[in-house]
């Protein structure tokens, strides 16, 4: 192959992999996981109770060094830290079952909508979570937030 | 001075500059910008339409190097480029407004509701924005999404 040539397929590959990345941010076409299957993966963990069930859900959809925060003021680390959070939440909740949205994304971020029921079915909280995604597609950050969005007052 | 009086100012300097910018994450006292500041500024300015104005109101809580991006896929990297942004929507929209909400936060994080009114008053549009904030009390990121949180479907 000539120089000119090589240098021609580096600055196609270069452009693919640009590419890639940038379809990547809303696709997660890299690791195959779409932008509906982590907010469904994540909202599936929060409803497994067994421990290793749920750890494979979030090593698929959350980033090892993802975070995690609500207003609670709960703050995960980390994959295990929010596996060790959802089964303390689970202790405190026995019986309890999040439904949630499919996720409305842009430029790599997405908010979901859920609901969290009762065993009895009854509707305990609602919220929604905001997220950040990596190029791979894995949640690399959650911000919950509870309840609907807030007010705007008379004043503002 | 002694050499140990000297080590313990120092761990003191280090542990009061760390507490302060703990507190900063969730109220910008090393900036004197408050959360709700910082998102009044950030909405104050959509309705600024003398240049000069909005960005001093942008340079006083927006991030020189901070990002917005919403749905319509509107990206601004950087402070300018938001300013620029919000000219061409004004451009567009000659004589609406801006109505906003506190915002809620935890963990340097916020979610702010606003409403878009048209000239006579009636609401054009909805949405909410995520906010991210730095340690200094400023706008590090906003994301923007419009219409009220997604709907859970009965399949869900």
């Amino acid at each position: 192959m000539s120089k000119l040539a090589a240098g021609l397929g580096a600055v196609l590959l270069a452009t693919i992999a640009t590419a890639a990345m940038a379809a990547g941010r809303d696709r997660a076409s890299t690791a195959g996981l779409t932008p509906d299957e982590a907010a469904a993966g994540h909202c599936a963990a929060w409803n497994t109770t067994n421990r290793a069930d749920r750890d494979r859900l979030l090593e698929r959809v959350f980033a090892r060094d993802g975070a995690y925060s609500d207003p609670t003021p709960a703050y995960a680390a980390g994959r295990a830290a929010l596996s060790d959070h959802i089964a303390k939440f689970q202790r405190r909740n026995p019986g309890g079952r999040f439904r949630c949205s499919a996720p409305q994304i842009h430029h790599g971020a997405m908010r979901v909508s859920w609901l969290f029921l009762k065993p009895d079915g009854t509707v305990d909280a609602e919220g929604t979570d905001f997220y950040e995604l990596g190029q791979d597609g894995q949640i690399r950050r959650i911000t919950g937030f509870f309840g609907p969005p807030p007010p705007i007052g008379p004043d503002r």
